[in-house]
């Protein structure tokens, strides 16, 4: 989306300024969320004017608490947001923006969410199950793993990732035919998982998947 | 997940209870997020006490501010939040919470997220790409438009989203024997599409999809 397109979709955003419950010291929680995979970016404060500025430029403007002052996130670095959407909770005392960020790149210690503090196997850094998946296939043609069957795939190459890909296809269609839910279900799965595989060996991201997804929605 | 496989999850997350820096009221916001597809569900505010309280329980317990009272999440309405993952920002002053929402409702409206305001079609409610593909998709279902390539796919039934799905798996096999990066991307993004268009008809969740991928992650 072209800089003007953005701002044009912000502008559009009804978001009540002056309805936004602030808390006492003015300022409200604004939760930052990837607008192509759900991962949480950050979160910082705004005061009704940050959010005015945020609604006007399309970038994602804070009030820092420690500075005493208004942040336009990415001033310096480089790494803006570019707001797709403005949510407000049930409560008017809660924001989530969903961004465009810039270099992918959120949080000042040069991770890609602020969240970053937790690395265990089951606390993944994207949002979905898909992106999860396709991370830890990434992490095993990274770092194989003789046991994997994720690694005797890439190790076998395309011949033996796209004969499987070429089978989970056809597993969904006699599933479909079937109509069986839990099959169709467990095939599709084995059909993303191949397909993910396939793209791990080619050095393609889920994200370029989701940019075409998203590009074509509009 | 068990109860008992929840639990033990949560109590080997290494959660620095006492390092959390809370605020002039001792609390801190706790960001709750579907571990499926990453729509932010609510949040709310979590003290050291409550913390340690999902810590030991597996469940969310929260600080409310308005009643001055521990809030265990959905224990009046049952829908209450298995915890899988915590994590904590880069300055320690914010909570991010992955949970397993039962009866997929975190909303005391009734609504899945607390963040359903703002109704457009460019802010879905589900987080991740794929959902939201797979939402518009269930919406050209369940409101047809003659116009729609999706609606004439699902007017044609299986015959015509299967064959569909079997010319775009060979589209996939193609691109990637031609190592084509940018047509491996567009590619998927046309199997997946035809592939969600197929679990719409058959009236299969694309979180039934997550749950299985999910169960074999571990």
């Amino acid at each position: 989306m072209s800089d003007a397109a953005a701002k044009d979709v912000v502008s559009r955003l009804s978001v009540p300024v002056e309805s936004i419950q602030y808390n006492e010291q003015g300022l409200v929680p604004a939760i930052v969320q990837d607008y192509l995979d759900g991962t949480v970016l950050m979160m910082a404060w705004m005061n009704q004017e940050s959010l005015g500025r945020t609604l006007e430029s399309g970038e994602t403007w804070f009030w820092s608490r420690s500075r005493q002052a208004y942040w336009h996130k990415g001033e310096t670095s480089g790494h803006t947001q570019k707001v797709k959407t403005i949510r407000y909770d049930c409560d008017s005392d809660a924001l989530l923006v969903t961004v465009e960020q810039i270099g992918d790149i959120a949080c000042h210690k040069g991770e890609r969410s602020c969240f970053h503090n937790i690395e265990t196997a089951i606390a993944p850094p994207r949002a979905d199950t898909l992106s999860q998946v396709f991370d830890v296939i990434c992490d095993r043609r990274d770092n194989p793993n003789p046991d994997s069957y994720t690694c005797k795939l890439l190790a076998g190459g395309d011949n033996k990732i796209l004969k499987k890909v070429g089978e989970e296809s056809a597993e969904v269609v006699m599933a479909c035919k079937d109509d069986d839910q839990d099959d169709i279900a467990g095939e599709v799965a084995d059909l993303f998982y191949h397909t993910l595989v396939a793209m791990a060996h080619h050095q393609v991201d889920i994200k370029d998947v989701y940019r075409k997804l998203q590009s074509r929605r509009r």
